[in-house]
């Protein structure tokens, strides 16, 4: 069995923003050698995303707007007990919740074993810090 | 190391429905020869979903309504920008987020290793087109 | 390539709670002698969750008064189908999809490959009775 390990460092300059990492990944499974497997792909941060789903701007919009309804960015303490350690994201936690920690793609003759829209994206819902991803890669 | 992968086609009459996929998923197991191992099982369309819990019609009601709570149907551009490519499915990239894309599932003794009420279900929510479920097996 | 399973049975005093268990992951990791590979954890019940995020009271506070605002209790047969079956557990099959049912793990040099605050999490939505949750490793 081989092993492939890889981490991604972003800065994301906003706080919330969706990023395409499909080739970042692919080029991972290119340099693993694995043709027949498994590929986890997953933010290693706990306000982070890693999600598979469209590369189209206007839902990338929807999603924010969406995920902003669903818990909203609020530093107080009142509506989240959480940003009473001194923390401002708690939305950001709960966002993540939504959109899912990692994903994992098959591995199939080599190449990520896609329908026709899938893309990988990094979701980022506190950022302006670098932070990290993790693909690993396993198979024969 | 074994590998294993079959892609489903299912076409669903409804836009939205939920359909139980864990015989063939159980079929491809032991189709796989795999004794010890993990199941990946994912929509390939990302408008859809696969997932696990309970074979209860009420409960699949209560799961339609909910959703549709959380992201309704809504054909015009105003509430989604998705819709304004001229798509009218921007509801159902939101449902699936909220579903999830995969299971992964042990397999143990060459069998799925569920809990007594686990069933995978493939979730559609944009239907009435034909589109793919993979299954991929590895292990031992 | 080697494989180990594990299983823990939990039983939570309460309806709901969140309960760190990435010390028992850890334990097993150790036990299965994989240096490189995937961990799978999942619920075995589908009104539960395993999932990874912070480990800060006040965001579980928060969790669960999202949570309950996103799927209210509610034992009444009025809002939710599922309840005419003679359950009462409606709204915790509802929380799981939210917070999801399983995470995915590399590991690395023997160990889970995490960021800095990721740990892992049993969520108990209809607690009170003895729940199982699943470790499997595969690797070398």
């Amino acid at each position: 069995m081989k092993s492939h390990t890889r981490y991604l460092t972003m800065t994301i300059p906003e706080r919330m923003d969706l990023l395409n990492i499909t080739a970042d990944v692919e080029a991972e499974v290119r340099a693993s050698g694995v043709r027949e497997g498994l590929c986890l792909v997953n933010a290693m941060h706990i306000t982070a995303s890693v999600f598979i789903n469209d590369d189209e701007p206007g839902l990338h919009r929807d999603y924010k707007k969406w995920l902003e309804e669903l818990a909203p960015f609020d530093p107080s303490p009142e509506r989240y007990h959480h940003n009473r350690t001194g923390e401002d994201n708690a939305d950001a936690h709960h966002k993540r919740q939504i959109m899912g920690r990692e994903v994992v793609v098959a591995v199939t003759e080599g190449r990520l074993d896609f329908g026709p829209w899938e893309r990988i994206f990094y979701g980022e819902f506190d950022g302006r810090r670098p932070k990290r991803i993790l693909i690993k890669i396993i198979g024969e």
